[in-house]
């Protein structure tokens, strides 16, 4: 089958009203009356964010998920993607009718459409990106630079999962139960991002970021940001108990520098309650200290890095 | 250097209003009031679309042009661009650098500028995908499925360069001189999409396509939408003087299937003139015929396939 009859096939039965049944050059956005138009786009790579014998289905949930944790994190709700995919000459037609139940259950759970994208051939790896697009009221997106000094720091979710779940690809050792085992490989292959928490976000958060480096870096972004110092309590950070299973004593230390989490961090006003955990504050000063028993810990590497 | 050290050094100073300098997880889309916002996203391959020798200034414009081709045949002007780099670990300073100046280059010619993106290593070729944005006054889009019996068909530029200068890179045995060869390969190097020809294509064109694939297979693209024939007379493609010094006989035959042209096809009124050349009419029926000496002639290959 060529590009053309793939897109036919398989992809052209998701697009949206804007998309023109992918069959033009281009798409047009939608607009909406009072609202910015927010744009996203990141790629997963296989061998570090997916492997080759994942599911298809949960390959294209990643790679539409990184994005909506991006949308979600700035206050927009999600409506439209652009797909890029850079296939082997490999790939069956099985594994794209996976790939594409897998983008359909998840236009269907959040509520978005496909505008358009490009497909080719490589004698490389798959490769896979998309761009992702949501709507905000006027004004609303939230940044990463508008903490303030006295804001607490609080995150949705539990973090350093999926990084325990990536381990466990990696053939780190272990000695948990099935259950706890398949729990943490969950989670690296289908981030759970807090979509339909985009829209309370805004109206608490001064600053925001999805955590995808790792906790420590992606605070470090809001600290640098916003010029001031965060300070997280270590015995506050939320760790699931699969996850302390894994990694046993280090598991913080783990958790804080694992990324892959597409959970929320932000900061708000003090004292708030709500699906979410306080696990610090911002003072003056600059960059992200991590205490555990009142004193500072060293974080080697605060995040995952590229290079 | 990593990840955010490359961003802030190369692609922050490229960075306009919506994309907020690059330091957040989003950027926002700017509306124009009365006007649609068109996007289009295109990849462009190593060994394909480039080489690994071509100049990472032209490597850079070559990915930003394949995709403001696809705006300019929609009637769209260009106003923003995301960029996805996937970058070898072996990339130098000195390369990103020529990337970078290739890009704030184009960006001051076409009155565009970076929204975001996203940047990682691979072990791979170097991959980039670009995803462009435009405007058109409110549906005012062209598409592909307009055309209408009686139209006639023309093109902007010449046809086949761009793959003349492919043949010679593929080691193709040929008696040019040097400016003549210099052509073919700056035509496949940078593709000079017409992007000034979108407001005036808006008030003619019926339907429109940017030449991709190969004049052919893009003509059949516009045929296909529309439900019409096309019938392309031969001896009207408009062919460059190096093009016929390389090819000799088989020019034409290899300038309609060669693709990467960025030119744009378009159906409209008979007896136009304007910087462009009549080349057929539409008719009533399916497909593409290519007419020589009053016979239909075969085209075996009729544009580029990935797969």
């Amino acid at each position: 089958m060529d590009e053309f009859g793939i897109i036919a096939r398989y992809f052209a039965p998701l697009a949206g009203a804007g998309g023109l049944g992918l069959t033009d050059d281009a798409a047009i956005l939608p607009q909406r009356a009072g609202h910015d138009l927010v744009v996203t786009t990141d790629a997963i790579a296989e061998g570090v964010d997916f492997f080759g014998f994942d599911p298809a289905a949960t390959i294209a949930q990643k790679a539409l998920r990184v994005n909506l944790s991006d949308l979600a994190a700035k206050g927009a709700e999600p409506a439209h993607y652009l797909l890029n995919l850079s296939l082997p000459h490999t790939v069956t037609p099985d594994w794209l009718a996976g790939f594409a139940q897998g983008l359909a259950e998840d236009q269907q759970r959040f509520g978005i459409t496909l505008l358009g994208g490009d497909t080719s051939a490589t004698d490389g790896a798959l490769a896979i990106s998309v761009t992702a697009f949501g709507y905000v009221p006027q004004g609303g997106m939230i940044r990463r630079s508008g903490a303030r000094a006295g804001d607490h720091v609080y995150v949705t979710g539990t973090i350093g999962d999926s990084g325990g779940g990536l381990a466990i690809f990696r053939r780190e050792k272990h000695a948990l139960t099935e259950e706890q085992r398949d729990f943490l490989i969950a989670r690296y292959r289908v981030p759970q991002p807090p979509v339909t928490f985009a829209a309370p976000l805004r109206d608490i958060a001064s600053a925001s970021v999805d955590i995808s480096d790792g906790l420590i870096a992606d605070l470090g972004h809001i600290a640098s940001a916003s010029k001031l110092r965060i300070v997280v309590d270590g015995a506050h950070v939320p760790l699931s108990d699969p996850l302390r299973a894994l990694w046993g004593d280090a598991v913080l230390l783990r958790a804080v520098a694992a990324g892959d989490d597409y959970q929320i961090a932000f900061t708000a006003a003090p004292g708030l309650t709500g699906p979410f955990t306080p696990i610090g504050h911002v003072a003056a000063g600059e960059g992200v200290s991590l205490m555990i028993n009142g004193s500072e810990a060293a974080v080697s590497k605060p995040g995952y890095r590229h290079f």
